[in-house]
């Protein structure tokens, strides 16, 4: 009765087990003391895997929505209206940050380096030595148009010394890049349910250090995305305010078991490595060129370069993938051609072979023709 | 290996059919074909609900989050800085209206009635001629606090004749209390996946007039809740601007095939109908009185004093319950000691007597002892 789904080699949704899925034959209601308890569980756990408790002072709490919805939820609240956000942007999440500042009406300025750029902590010092007025500062973690690693740990320190607040949204990396928020100096870190934790779309959750959560009292511009309110209501009687996505969130409490058994952030690491390595050996021997330099490259998401070939449409390369399937993703750079291929979710080296033999028949019918010997991995064309 | 659930008599989340959780079983691509289609086709089905089409100029627009994100998003973009909101209150979900417009900084008016006095059609024309400057008007039709019916379609006519804009909070009647947009002259309808279509909790959904609706454009003060921009994306390639709860929208498609197999609208109003009868009469039997007249009672929820003997606990009436499989709500009234049965979701006249017995058998147990000669129901105590 039920089809065999495609498999997803994208940032989210992603392809999550069986057994998550199954979690969510269920309907609990959501003041049930079983549903609360599942709720109290899985934000002590977030916490560990952000490596913090309770007890040295952090909260986790989940917003329902996607993965944007919690970032607003936090910049909405963390940032006061007569405070001022620096944000460091290198990709389209960066930029998003950017737009929700401003749609925000919050004083924000961008710190731009070029796609395959890592973010700069010298920059990000000598810019708030510049403007001493700058109160918060947002980077993105994994920036998921390309796959860029940004270095939150140093430039953690600095925006801690220089002391003020540091918000990262860590959407497509947290459960899978190895992360301590206290020493990387994190006040609020951003993540959501269907990324490397593997479960399934519905919600975002926020790690928080408590003392910044509880001077968001009041800040935020809409009901809805107030990350404080959430903070006291499940505080106060263990309940979301307002209906919490109940599925979701058993298939998260079973991703969460899972994500356990396989050894925790450094086993989902090891898994997510292994089928980047397999990814982008299968790629270049295909011809295609990764975008960035491998030292910047997360094992999450790869953007590699079209082919230099005109009778490669990626429409076409899309669909006749998706056909066999396999659904890939589109690019969403700036000023060049790529796509990208996701290595999270439940798949393993063997799914990403099988991705790489159905590339390469893909290429045959399409007849392109890419470079046998390509050009050095991170260079632009 | 899957647990049987307990029976959820409440406002949502719900008992939802087997079938609508086995739609979940799967995971597909936000950008794949057949989401699109499926996303299509669900926007197509809503409209329909409503009694309206795209010809006759009207939207759905599903929005991430709970049923109170979308209100906040037809808020926060439906009336401009300098519009002025006309709300009638009864309830709790009406007093949710008026802190949204206080935290979004709306000019804001508020009509109230006692909780068991529905809206009053004349005083919102009174109002709105004292109150010339009012731009907009906001009603809840099922005031789930209660169960009560306001009258959408009279307070329609005042308000279209009065040339304002109407927002009509659909939460808990949509799908199951007959009401036709266009004849109620409601511009922006809300309501839920996990409410009277029985799907399961994940997002909101709006149908709008789609001049209304295009005249949101710039008004929204966050990102995430844009309601128009929100719809522009879907409209512009069928995918939503941020990750839709891929799992929740399958379960719901299933829910509106569902739907339309009980007889639509009016064969799921029979068999709620069905279920609130036999609950009001059993409940009566057992000593309970309900809280509103039966004239102004709507078949979702219905909410019952507390039975004068000391010995009702209601934490404890509800414990018990629960351990037998069945979970009640607790009341949600300023001033008046009540709890509430929902009557929605995959419940039938069965589940409702076996409700009964369990209650029956629970006041036994507490050694309650509930008048006999019930009072009439809609007095105050």
């Amino acid at each position: 009765m039920v089809p065999t789904d495609k498999r997803l080699f994208t940032p989210g949704p992603l392809t999550t087990s069986r057994t998550v899925k199954e979690a969510m034959l269920r309907d609990l209601g959501s003041r049930d003391e079983e549903f609360i308890s599942l709720v109290r569980d899985i934000r002590r756990q977030l916490l560990e895997l952000g490596g913090v408790s309770k007890e040295q002072g952090y909260e986790a709490v989940p917003m329902q929505g996607s993965g944007t919805f919690g970032v607003e939820s936090v910049l909405s609240s963390a940032v006061p209206p007569d405070g001022r956000l620096l944000i460091t942007v290198n990709g389209a999440y960066g930029e998003r940050l950017v737009q929700i500042a401003k749609r925000l009406g919050l004083a924000n300025d961008a710190l731009r380096t070029a796609e395959n750029i890592p973010a700069d902590p010298e920059a990000v010092r000598r810019r708030l030595l510049e403007t001493p007025d700058v109160t918060h500062v947002a980077v993105v973690h994994c920036e998921t148009t390309t796959g860029i690693l940004n270095p939150v740990e140093a430039i953690g320190r600095i925006v801690r010394e220089a002391g003020k607040v540091f918000i990262v949204d860590a959407m497509s990396s947290f459960g899978a890049v190895p992360l301590n928020v206290a020493e990387a100096g994190i006040d609020f870190l951003v993540s959501s349910a269907n990324k490397c934790i593997q479960g399934v779309p519905g919600f975002s959750f926020v790690l928080a250090r408590r003392d910044r959560l509880a001077a968001c009292a009041g800040n935020a511009r809409t009901l809805s995305l107030d990350l404080y309110e959430q903070w006291k209501g499940l505080e106060a009687n263990g309940q979301f305010r307002f209906t919490p996505p109940t599925h979701a969130i058993l298939a998260f409490a079973q991703a969460l078991r899972e994500l356990e058994e396989e050894g925790g952030v450094a086993g989902r690491a090891d898994r997510y490595q292994a089928n980047h390595r397999t990814l982008v050996a299968g790629m270049q021997q295909l011809g295609f060129r990764p975008f960035l330099d491998p030292a910047t490259q997360s094992s999450v998401i790869t953007a590699f370069h079209y082919p230099g070939d005109p009778r490669f449409q990626f429409d076409e390369f899309y669909s006749r993938l998706s056909r066999r399937g396999m659904v890939i993703y589109p690019g969403k750079l700036g000023s060049v051609d790529c796509f990208r291929i996701g290595t999270i979710g439940q798949l393993h080296p063997a799914d990403i072979r099988q991705l790489l033999e159905g590339a390469a028949a893909v290429l045959e019918e399409m007849s392109v023709t890419v470079p046998v010997a390509a050009p050095k991995a991170g260079s632009h064309s």
